[in-house]
């Protein structure tokens, strides 16, 4: 008898559901609703602090209901063959519950302190605080930022869980849990608090089983000494069942009660599971918004530079590297609301083309000229190997004689020579990359910026056509869950559905890159330098 | 009884000549008419070599006849009280001439040799010649080096001469005179070479009134031992009378033959006698394509950085210094053709205002910001204080945030600043800048550029309201010339029609300004660093 599955993927701003066929992964239905991520202000007119972005736990509630009923009376099914559901989130994406299971910020008295609501991956408010623990984890040796690249980020969960005891010590102390979005979704489905060691791997300062010592918290805070209490819980691999699904959720979702919720995920990299991804060296490359670049490796490594490590963090018995790039596609799309000369414009116009196509074809097709453009992708700051939002971008080897196409090629190649220093530090630390598979809107919509990546990579690429990666990741997780497969590796070998183009470089255009990715890295050395100097 | 004058001006595309009424310098009349700057081929399918530019002598004379003959019709005055003429070119725009005077791409056996044309002053295509004079120059510690900022540029006179030696040595053989195309012009009105100091001092290796020795020359290759001889005749100085119109001269051009006939001049420099300069520290800055920074000075430097220095190669008693920017109003017209973005293109054009006007009153009027955007303006390599063609343009301080407006007041910031560099080159050698006096077109119709120019500067600005300041200041040499005052000076100050703005720098600018000048000072390091490395 036929199986189903729902996979779930919280992105900034919607929450997407997809029904898959658990025997071939097929996608029968996909629904999506939006909520906000609000950057100044809250609703009701709740101020957020400077760089901060928040969220209403309300908003993810009633989406997430709409978005899987949607989904599963658009599929059409019997709701009794729904196997099972799991759910991916942004991450660190940080939900406060009281000691009731309740958002603080439901509770009337907490209504106003904006620590209270979701705190969205992409907040930058708790800059002092990231700050502060990199300082004493340096000081005491704290083996925790061995496994982060030696840096701290602002958006993960321990330096967003300093930023409310500094700033609402009232919150922080009525707080019983931190969760990560995914993992509080799961304590919605099951009534449990089950923590995902892919998210606190990752984001959460967990390795080899352990948060951070206790004398190290009180270091930073006597009293923030108790922090781990508020983060306990069991932790779970990709593929486990945390729980079955309530009577009261299954009844808020129209879904069969009892029913497996497999373990919760970060959104940029439960793609691995949907696109055949379990095999060392097997690297995910996400060309959306941002870029990720995962990877699965045997070897355990910790290596400055790369965001995280850690163990079992996606596929049971790999190491998964987290690296990324904070500006990629909106770089592009910067580009054509601040740069596309109007020429170009109407061109693409008349041909009924986007102007992106017109300036891929005119730009992207030729041999790279070493001589030509370089570009720092630092448009958004630099996330590996520097962890800097302060960085910015630059373009040099402009003249009389540039046209846009070459301007725009520059942009694409930055962001390709950004995923190679990535790529190369991986490989220089021991972790060999066999196959890279990318996915995301670019990679499925543009196939020259896929080729010039490849070439400039001397890499193969393979792209998976999947539009939903995410949500069918998660679909696959909720398979291994319902128990449909015997392992979580026979589930993504089943239900992968293959990728649909293969991009090979061209050995002709070695010399070239090689030349301009020399010159794209004294770029950056001068750019950082020069933040140096400033 | 009143007097007139005519003042005429080669420029690279077209020549203009004005007429104007000697006691006061009013613009009477003005025409002009375009001939050609040919840069791959030269009409009747000669091709140049790569980088050169070619003219054709004919379309020279015609022009001019008919941009004579016109203005002098326009204006409606007497003939017989044009008391005298001047002109000025490009330069260095070499002309050959055989043993008849006649150019030798008029000579049917060399009809299809490019050496044979007027090579114009932008041609690049002797740059091993430069090369090859600046480092025998370096070896044999050649005085002349120390009065051109100790590089040899391509577009000067002796390495013109020199790719004609060595690119067709019987077109070199017949000349008997290379001429600048202003002396030539001389030549054709009164049947006599006489050359000026201006040009022969800026771009001619003229030093204390000797040009480079005969055992330098024929260091450089014993066949160029001679070429002094080809650049023999008297020098002459502004104001001075070079001789008469010849009785064919002026049956040719319609004007009174026996008429002065005033010393030759390089356009970029001519404007200083139109606007009324002629003190210690005077410094034209002339706003155009490119621009040029010309100082008059008491004090003889000899310093690196500036294009050259020549005693009496303007106001007789004073250093003239030539320094210059490669790209400055073609950056911007580059902008606007390569990165203006549609929604400001149209915003401007429903205003009925241009996209500068727009781009600077958004971009324009705000303080600077330090941590905002620098860029380099090298888009057409750097003339001063590099002297090299080669290197290029760059932005940096790009973010998601960055608007069209903030990367157009970069590169109005970068020129700027461009001119800062040289202003203090300058006066760290030991010439005091005590006035500046901008015109040529974006100081005319751009006044938040010149208001940024004096911010950066830190300087006050004067601006002079001519549209055609070098053919103007032609007019005044020739009123000089004809004796119509005793001395140049006069003329200068009875003819010179004053300036129409004033420009005072914003104090509260300066340390901004001192911080993005530091900034665009490290950005030129790094590029020439980069430079050195490829």
């Amino acid at each position: 008898m036929e199986k189903y599955v729902l996979g779930v993927d919280f992105g900034t701003l919607s929450v997407r559901a997809v029904l898959l066929r658990a025997r071939d992964g097929a996608q029968l239905a996909t629904a999506s609703r939006s909520y906000g991520a609000y950057d100044t202000e809250l609703p009701g007119g709740v101020p957020l602090r400077p760089l901060g972005c928040g969220a209403v736990p309300e908003e993810y509630r009633s989406m997430f209901a709409q978005a899987v009923r949607e989904t599963v009376r658009l599929a059409d099914v019997p709701k009794e063959d729904i196997a099972g559901i799991a759910v991916d989130s942004t991450s660190c994406t940080l939900v406060t519950l009281d000691a009731e299971g309740v958002p603080l910020c439901e509770r009337e008295r907490f209504r106003r302190e904006p620590d209270a609501y979701i705190k969205v991956w992409k907040s930058h408010s708790a800059e002092a605080e990231a700050r502060r623990l990199m300082r004493c984890a340096q000081e005491m040796g704290e083996p925790f930022l061995n496994a982060c690249g030696h840096k701290v980020s602002s958006e993960w969960f321990y330096p967003k869980m300093l930023e409310t005891l500094w700033n609402a010590p009232q919150v922080y102390e009525a707080v019983q849990s931190f969760l990560d979005c995914a993992d509080w979704i799961n304590f919605l489905l099951t009534g449990k608090i089950v923590r995902s060691i892919n998210a606190m791997g990752i984001k959460g300062f967990l390795r080899a089983g352990r948060y951070p010592s206790e004398a190290f918290l009180r270091a930073v805070d006597p009293a923030f000494a108790g922090a781990n209490a508020k983060v306990s819980g069991p932790l779970a691999r990709w593929g486990e069942r945390v729980g079955s699904l309530t009577e009261q959720a299954a009844a808020w979702l129209g879904l069969p009660a009892g029913i497996a919720v497999g373990c919760g995920s970060i959104d940029g990299h439960v793609a691995v599971a949907a696109l055949g991804m379990r095999q060392d060296g097997d690297l995910l490359l996400s060309l959306g918004t941002s870029n990720v670049e995962a990877l699965l490796s045997a070897t355990y490594s910790e290596m400055p530079g790369i965001c995280a490590m850690a163990r079992d963090a996606a596929i049971p018995g790999f190491t998964l590297y987290d690296a990324g790039q904070a500006a990629c596609g909106d770089m592009l799309a910067w580009y054509m609301e601040n740069m596309l000369p109007q020429a170009a414009a109407l061109q693409a116009q008349e041909r009924g083309i986007s102007p992106h196509t017109l300036l891929s074809e005119r730009g992207l097709r030729t041999p790279p000229d070493p001589q030509g453009l370089v570009a720092l992708d630092w448009f958004n700051g630099n996330r590996c190997p520097h962890a800097r939002a302060d960085l910015r971008g630059r373009i040099d080897g402009l003249s009389l004689r540039t046209r846009p196409e070459q301007v725009y090629r520059a942009l694409v190649e930055a962001m390709g020579f950004g995923a190679r220093q990535i790529l190369e530090t991986m490989e220089q630390n021991g972790c060999a990359i066999r196959r890279v598979i990318a996915c995301g809107g670019t990679a499925v919509k543009n196939p020259d910026i896929v080729q010039c990546y490849a070439d400039l990579l001397g890499r193969e690429i393979l792209v998976a056509p999947l539009e939903n990666a995410a949500a069918n990741g998660c679909g696959v997780l909720a398979a291994a869950a319902a128990g449909l497969y015997p392992t979580l590796s026979d589930a993504i070998d089943a239900m992968c559905t293959g990728t649909s183009a293969r991009y090979t470089p061209t050995q002709a255009f070695h010399p070239a890159y090689d030349c301009l990715y020399a010159r794209y890295q004294r770029l950056g050395e001068q750019a950082l330098a020069d933040a140096a100097a400033d």
